[in-house]
């Protein structure tokens, strides 16, 4: 059988020697290359499928050994990963120790910046060109952006400092119409607006036609620019960019390699700040993803031949219970509202979004808007909930401390994939927010230990008159052990989960499942030892008399949570009982001041020590240091 | 004496009855009252003095009962909460207990969302608005927002969302051509072009000879409409805003009452978005604030007849002395640049700006953005500096977690303002760094114990290979106590400011003088306790040596540091003494988890416990305890 294109392909630099054809023909074999890999590991698949031509007109135009490429949020650059040396590794990609889904400068010297959380690229890259300037050299710096990434404050600073400065950097706005779901916003109808004219290659006989039609040159001589200026306009009407100092090129079709190549080629010799207009398609070239590209974003393992997914998993996840959760509490009352950060899937606020349309806000990737948004709704009578998964509330650490926080605004936050996330890797880890959030003056935190109690958090959130975080897992429950839900819950109330002696383990949200197998192996392997249970239903404030009986009683204690240790509500349980001088022995348990990589989120749980299998030995050993 | 129309003034009402000219008499009453009460409390004088005549026509056009304005950043109130029936309270301006300068809920009913730091107002009134639509009223919300504050990337987000909603409210874009400094940007450029515009009076008017000079109507029937946008583009370059889905009135001269109130009746009318740009001048109608709008933008007391500063600090401060050391550094070291966002005099970087004006980067008001930027120059061979205020660096935590953190990459933070800032208040204090900081990887904190150290701290800091934080407090050192200034730091090694028995101190930046004070003053009321002071030069990590010694020493601990407790220095001390099984008595002073106001600096010390007096109380309180 003869080889294909791309399997003949031994390195970056063959790249360089294909030509169109070729190029064109090595555009399928990458497509298929990924349906065949991404469907057994899953992965971002739509994203990459729409980023073919245009990575491969990247490799083709810049010289990779110098020139350097930011990707933008980054789940777009399997293609370059595939052509720039890392084609053998697919089939590890996005597994422990294996191929990161996100550009990764340790994994290759092809990868410049680590990217994963979006809008960063243009502020990266032209840190990069305002350093290639003062150090004296003459690389090309390419910032590729996805119009949803664009709506992101952090990439709109960015663009401001860019026009203002002049550095010659290339920007590639690859506009998808889309974030993960569909695109929001001004900036958005705006984009459509550019799309629909007639673009880069047509518009220097357009101009000239329309001079033609419209008799210029003949009258208002003085004013014969401002309207040049302004026909270019209303042919190709950049302004938006332009006006800010860039020149842009556009709109360009992404699929054609040779437009493509043709556009770097000139962006390249433009002494300044470029913008590269192209017009892609998520999910291009496989008709399941084309159809749904917002499901086929980021896909676990599927049968490429229909598309549907191979996983099993539970649909009952606490992301799920959240969205028919937050439709029971809008049905009973009118003031209840739901804000995502372009997000309306993972968060399961899709339905909500169908049934309450006008009660409905999909703000665009804009944390930091989104979270102040809700304060401002919230302060007029509304009660609103921002969905969002931990690691990207993040980017709005301020505004929920200065905006919510410090005025004590009954903001709900309904925190998704708080804990480790698995795949997606280090960058969207969510074990910082018990942290951040304990530092934060007014607000509550709390965390149900399992799916079926979410709607009673929320319930108990909407009724606080003060800011509350409810936070929870990527996923759903453990399958092999029961867990009684609790009919209420309110401050000071920790609930005893299990009565035991001698060692009581302090638990939160879905770590209380954790300890419950726990309690679970360690009688099935030792009779003697029988383990108190608390949930520690909220977490801010803790149930101080909960620990004081705890500690009076002599129990030692093992603190669990899916969550940093520093600032963690283990540590704050150590600060209390160092207030109180109890000398009780106590152990926490979370993550070390580390960075968590990538893997399934069960195998992250037990080399960090919170797998029910590490808490139960965790358990034999604390009982075997207290029986010396 | 007759009575001035601002005496006459008894309540937000009367002003509704004054005619133009009263009301243009107001406006110099007003400046004359400014400029007599500020010269007295200090406070931010030039931005007030720039929106008096906007102020006015607002409460003129609007029903404050129902209507509600936002004033972003809200240092320029003043004429508003004047004018709102807190006259009287002027004299307390920014004093402990005293008139906020900032709006403040809690202060008036006419006050509707707290701000203080930059770029909230959009969203925070866009949140207000679609209040009013789901709950069926039909107030107005207006949002006050600088061409400063616009360049931050939450303001951008928040512009992007309303224009796609088409939500009615009113932006006015207060534009002065200043952040606190001057402006930078592309789309200060842009808003630039727009001030060299005919304005919205004479629109119509040009349109129109515009439209007759070109024979427009004869010919290209079908392209005319599209042909009249470009051409109303060619006289009003409005596109950016209006492309955005917003209606745009401008640019407006907001010294003209008349003019703006007959701008903001017909925004009123408009139903959908609508931005108002006005131009202002900053320090309008005081000569000095005119010359220097900068310098009187945040004042001490002055002299109100010829502007000179009445204070008499030392002008040897933290801030200073950064902004020589990195001018040295940058001599040594061509890879050294500085970033700022909008603040290099406050940072004291404006020398080194004119000293090395191709390594100084202003990026405007876009905090993200600067630490970003800073991560690629750092990732492609420069040694950046970001300074900036520790209540601005919350704005940019992702991106230091995210961007820098993560990837360990080499970025200098100089955050100024560390710990309490005074009379800026709640939103301005500086309290959180330290725990936010210790949860992120890689980063090192240090804080150098008095100002003759900045250097050297920055020189320990730029030869690191990994992020590093130094922080360092508003103003200066302690008049009558000596430090000797350390010739090094390096990790593991804190430094022994006295030796003593029974009880250590240990304190980090300006707190170890605090503790020196402190011993001065227990020497002066008793001679048998001597301390043991420690100076924790570098907070994370800790010297986990000196805690084994002090600890194994017998020592009773008390530690003290310019931040919240809650994640702090003192708590990571108390959590590892808790793994080593140290039970020695140890006391955390710092900040619980609760807002601190505005009040003059030493006052709050004194309240919460970190004067050096109250820290001497507690040394007699800890040592009575340990004799009992």
């Amino acid at each position: 059988m003869e080889q294909s294109i791309l399997d003949r392909l031994n390195s970056y630099y063959d790249l360089k020697r294909l030509n169109n054809v070729e190029l064109t023909i090595l555009a399928d074999d990458i497509r298929k290359f990924l349906i065949d890999k991404v469907s057994k590991t899953g992965g971002h698949l739509a994203s990459n499928l729409g980023v073919v031509e245009l990575t491969i007109s990247l490799l083709k135009v810049f010289n990779m050994d110098e020139d350097k490429i930011i990707w933008d949020v980054g789940h777009q650059s399997y293609v370059y990963k595939l052509l720039t040396d890392r084609k053998d590794e697919f089939d590890s990609l996005r597994q422990l120790n294996g191929l990161s889904g996100f550009p990764k400068c340790c994994e290759s010297r092809y990868d410049f910046f680590n990217t994963g959380h979006s809008s960063t690229s243009i502020s990266a890259a032209l840190g990069m060109a305002r350093a290639r300037d003062i150090l004296k050299k003459n690389n090309n710096i390419i910032a590729v952006i996805g119009d949803g990434a664009l709506t992101g404050g952090m990439a709109l600073e960015a663009l401001n400092d860019v026009g203002y400065n002049k550095t010659k950097m290339i920007i590639i706005l690859n506009d998808n119409e889309m974030s993960i779901s569909e695109n929001v916003g001004g900036l958005s109808t705006y984009l459509s607006k550019l799309r629909m004219g007639n673009g880069y290659n047509k518009i220097k006989t357009e101009v000239n036609e329309v001079l033609n039609q419209t008799n210029f040159g003949k009258g208002v001589a003085n004013s014969i620019d401002r309207f040049k200026d302004s026909i270019k306009q209303l042919v190709m009407p950049s302004m938006l960019f332009e006006d800010m100092g860039l020149k842009y090129f556009g709109p360009i079709d992404g699929h054609n390699i040779k437009y493509l190549c043709d556009v770097l080629f000139r962006a390249r010799n433009v002494d300044g700040p470029v913008i590269i207009h192209t017009i892609t398609q998520k999910g291009r070239g496989y008709k399941y993803a084309e159809q749904n590209p917002s499901k086929f974003h980021s896909i676990a393992p599927i049968n490429p031949v229909n598309g549907q997914s191979l996983s099993k998993s539970s649909s009952v996840t606490y992301s799920n219970e959240f969205g028919k959760a937050i439709i029971e509490s809008a049905k009973k009352d009118s003031r209840v509202v739901a804000i995502t950060a372009a997000m309306p899937e993972g968060t399961g606020l899709n339905k909500f979004a169908i049934e309450f349309p006008k009660r409905f806000f999909d703000v665009g990737i804009a944390e930091q808007h989104a979270v102040t948004l809700a304060a401002g709704m919230a302060k007029s009578g509304l009660k609103p909930v921002f969905a969002v998964y931990s690691t990207f509330l993040q980017r709005a650490f301020d505004q929920v401390l200065h905006d919510v926080c410090l005025q004590n605004i009954p903001v709900v936050f309904a925190i998704d994939r708080a804990g480790i996330v698995g795949s997606d890797g280090e960058t969207h880890q969510g074990i910082f927010d018990i942290s951040y959030l304990n530092i934060m003056p007014n607000i509550k935190v709390a965390s149900p230990k399992c799916t079926s109690e979410v709607g009673l958090y929320l319930n108990w959130a909407l009724k606080q008159n003060c800011p509350v975080a409810i936070r929870y897992s990527r996923g759903g429950d453990l399958k092999d052990i029961e867990m009684i839900k609790s009919e209420s819950i309110s401050e000071g109330n920790w609930e005893t989960v299990k009565n035991g002696q001698k060692i009581a383990v302090i638990a939160t949200g879905r770590m209380v499942q954790h300890a419950v197998k726990a309690d679970k192996i360690i009688r099935e392997r030792n009779n003697d030892i029988s383990i108190k249970i608390i949930n520690a239903n909220i977490i801010k404030p803790l149930d101080y008399n909960a620990i004081d009986n705890i500690c009076r009683e002599g129990y030692t204690i093992i603190t669990v949570e899916d969550n940093i240790l520093d600032g963690g509500m283990g540590r704050e349980i150590v600060s209390y009982m160092s207030q109180k001088k109890y000398n009780n022995t106590i152990v926490n348990l979370g993550y070390e001041d580390k960075i968590i990589p990538q893997g399934d989120v069960n195998s992250l749980y037990d080399i960090y020590g919170l797998s029910p299998e590490k808490i139960a030995d965790m358990v034999i050993n604390v009982n075997n240091e207290g029986e010396k």
